[in-house]
């Protein structure tokens, strides 16, 4: 616990819990609940004032308020709203238009807060929404890829504009009286109204991560509540810190292809299509060189805390460009080679870091001069190396034995260097064999997305454009499975899990990782079959810790949706 | 029983069931075993003699002897061999060299027997691998693509080339000695000791399907064993007409995509890309004439038998052209739209039949339409409605609630036409969820090779070209899942499934379909898990007909492998 770990001490507001009752008018309405901070205070007054223990305040917090409280807000009274749609990533942000991801990024390389407008987001377009302030897409709702994106990240995002439309030329858009906006043009967008405003709002905006004073208080309350484990999924130590400060336990995936986007895309790029031979032993240097700086920074920003590395799971579609981009025939025969038919279902993971042992030797060196440099300095890193796509038990041998020659190499040893090995469960298979695998592994990190694209046979960048929106009209789905957690199909994968594995090894942790998994039916269900922790984006951790401790209760969360 | 019920009247080589022991030379050598034919002429005698019950000359007979015995072969002593490499398909074929799919499609339209020469193949060249008698291929072995089709068409094939090579332009391939053959040069494949040889035998070829003698004796011996059904996987009349002839019980799988290869691939293409309009509307009519006449033909030879027909499963990516090859830019932009990243996790199966539900519409309309046509005609047509790639139980009702409204419009009802409805357990989800779906259904069919692709997170075509050859080099995987059933993954889910269905419905009819269910451990587990047939392609269906007996004794089969 930090020093932020005491009880609200100037909670405004108390004296009006219920505004606008109607009693006035001799007409008996339904009180109109506190939103927001305020609704957080005053649960956090009443918890002050002892009418409520910590585990009826834990129940008496509406999370969705919670998360409202912690998200950025401004006052956009006054301000000229010109677009509307969805709100699909709740905040508040204010930038200059870019219409490309690749404008998103130069705008962010120069200081400045880009509003990223798009007819649609795709993988692609990662790195601009990594760089953007707040996303805007013509197209799409709660579930498309730049909703779910942004929510991870804790991004405003509007989606689905219902008055505005991206012109043909994709760098202007029209709102709902005919203006048209053009790059540079600075607007507010507001992501939980799903409006976008012209220009700033007079106030700058308040609330968000910041507020020490409300975690302060959560910090306080849940203290003494049993629950699941909260860890952040952090690829860099920023993200990690941030994580840290809300209340995250540990860094439960760090994917270290995240930390080859952008400008350092060129360096992954260049060693995945490289034969053997000097160009590919210099990228690998050059890997090898980017991943020990920034696992050196991971590990001490998460002093004394688990991080769980997952090795190299590069979508490769994503990281090599068409064969029809380039000139040179011998690369874009290397590209058709490598080139796959479903990249979801092909060389990737601990696939990959079998087929290229170089490429996984690079980062478990880089991994191991972390450490020993981290240690060096003080600190106590606690890594835990991570295999991804694991399909066959015995390919967590191939990575062990990597790792003991690794090790043995720098004249010390994985025990020695307090490093473990986990097993992502992202294919049925794994799951089926979880019992081998746990024989294995100290470790086993469900992540849920692969697992639900696969018990589904759906990908997600796919199904949620056309498909999913369509079986919702129909009533075949309630939600997309990529939003909340399938808990007939994932779910009962999950329980089988849980228990095969700890049949073989009691004490092995297993933690879920996955947007889904920080909602409240998941928690419940999570918690009620027994995994260890949850990992989620740092934005969602606060209200993670909220949904655990309410699901670690007595009560089970009775009545907690 | 067909007349050919009857033992074999003159088994040849009675006499030399062994040859060449050695003992001439004074040295006690093992016997050279009897090959094809011959071995199974000698169990037939003994069995004719008394010697041997039906279960023991069952047990007796090799299987790989009898796939020989059936497998088209030819004296090629005296003639030339250009270029070895893998057998990986037996049997033998001659015919004049092709060196593209769509060559291929031409010299079989011309009434020719083209031998398809390709660097390596994928699954859009299907339609030239349908239309060759023989297929070479410069890459691969026996997993690649080509081998694996070629297996289950029972065309001979060569893969893997150890001194041939397709030249850079692609159509000549150069011998071993130096020597180029061009298209239209005549060569006999041997497809069992991957031999590529210049000119035709002297002699024709003999043995293959038509062998009545043996079918007889088989049909004769296997008439009171117990054991699994076998039905062949058929899209035509003919291919179920060979199957009926080798001892199918029914078809088990009609892929009503396979009737839109070719020429008709256009007619697919054009009701993918329409939108609603006259254009779509007439789009679906020619779709259901050539499904109804297709439908009206396989029916009427199967009269009598089960028929399992599944609703359309096109892989948009093989159906679709590239968006860069037109200048339409309407066209261009629908096929943006529809284009996925991972078509195996898209827009598939049922999903289709849902989005588009005038594409079912048409597919029933065919089926009622044959259906009453073979009725008329004095036949008993007994078709069974598959529903592909289920991934949620309610994706069966919106198909049968679609042939309850086309059979009501023909004023009569599905059980009137003893329409059954099947779904397909292809998702691991599916799977999941055995119970809930076999309350809606009459038959559940297993398709091993989507399962297996969602089960194990890998794609056919891409891992059989790199990664399953490498992991089988590592040891970490001895047989290609797509090529024997993996009974740790797969088969624990099919037994999951036959559990869970059975326990809600203890008549549901269960079936395995995909090449891999016709192979000897795999006909073994599927008998002990309890199911009711496998399906498998025409030539096979002797093959696996043996191993159903095999398996269904007492003895478990013991020793069989």
């Amino acid at each position: 616990m930090s020093d932020r770990s005491r009880p609200l001490t100037n909670p405004v507001s108390v004296a009006h819990e219920v505004v606008g009752t109607g009693e006035d008018f001799g007409v008996r309405t339904p009180p109109v609940p506190l939103r927001g901070k305020a609704s957080v205070e005053a649960v956090a007054a009443r918890h002050a004032r002892g009418e409520l223990g910590s585990a009826e305040a834990v129940a008496a917090v509406d999370p969705n308020e919670l998360e409202r409280a912690l998200t950025p807000t401004a006052d956009t009274s006054g301000l000229e709203a010109v677009v509307h749609g969805f709100g699909v990533s709740p905040g508040t942000a204010c930038g200059g238009l870019v219409f490309s991801a690749e404008a998103a990024v130069a705008a962010r390389a120069n200081g400045l807060d880009p509003v990223l407008v798009l007819p649609e987001s795709s993988p692609d377009d990662l790195p601009g929404l990594l760089a953007a302030a707040a996303v805007v897409t013509e197209r799409g709702g709660q579930t498309t890829h730049s909703a779910v994106v942004a929510r991870a990240l804790g991004r405003p995002a509007v989606a689905g504009l219902v008055d505005g439309v991206v012109l043909d030329d994709a760098e202007r858009l029209r709102g709902a009286r005919g203006d048209v906006l053009v790059p540079g043009d600075v607007v507010t967008v507001d992501g939980s109204t799903g409006t976008v405003y012209r220009g700033r709002p007079a106030e700058p905006l308040v609330g968000g991560h910041g507020d020490a004073e409300l975690l302060g208080w959560l910090d306080h309350v849940l203290a003494d509540l049993p629950g699941l484990a909260v860890k952040v999924n952090a690829d860099s130590a920023g993200a990690a810190a941030l994580g840290r400060v809300l209340g995250a336990t540990g860094v439960g995936l760090c994917r270290v292809e995240h930390l080859f986007l952008g400008e350092r895309r060129a360096l992954l790029e260049r060693v995945l299509i490289a034969r053997p031979g000097p160009e590919l032993t210099e990228g690998l240097a050059d890997v090898r060189d980017v991943l020990r700086s920034e696992f050196t920074d991971l590990f001490t920003t998460m002093d004394g805390l688990d991080v769980a590395v997952r090795l190299l799971d590069p979508p490769r579609h994503e990281f090599l460009p068409d064969p029809a981009s380039t000139t040179d025939p011998g690369v874009r025969s290397v590209l058709s080679r490598l080139r796959e038919h479903n990249p979801m279902l092909g060389v990737r993971g601990v696939r990959l870091g079998i087929l290229v042992p170089a490429l996984t030797v690079a980062q478990v060196q880089a991994l191991v001069d972390a450490v020993l440099a981290v240690r060096r300095s003080g600190h106590d890193p606690r890594p835990e190396l991570l295999v991804p796509m694991v399909s066959t038990p015995d390919e967590v041998d191939v990575v062990r034995d990597l790792l003991t020659d690794v090790c043995a190499h720098a004249g010390t040893s994985a025990r020695e260097l307090s490093i473990t090995i986990g097993a992502m469960v992202e294919t049925p298979r794994a799951a089926l064999l979880a019992g081998r695998l746990a024989e294995r592994v100290d470790a086993l990190s469900l992540g849920t997305n692969d697992l639900t694209a696969l018990v589904w046979g759906l990908s997600r960048d796919d199904a949620d454009r056309h498909l999913l929106p369509a079986y919702r009209d129909l009533g075949l789905v309630e939600h997309s499975p990529f939003e909340r957690l399938d808990l007939d199909g994932v779910g009962a994968v999950i329980r089988q899990v849980v228990r095969d594995a700890r049949a073989v090894r009691p004490d092995i942790r297993i933690g879920v990782c996955g947007e889904q998994a920080a909602e409240s039916s998941a928690v419940r269900f999570l918690a009620e079959v027994g995994v260890d922790h949850i990992s989620c984006a740092a934005p969602r951790v606060p209200l993670a810790r909220l949904l655990a401790a309410r699901h670690g209760l007595p009560s089970g969360g009775e009545g907690v949706r």
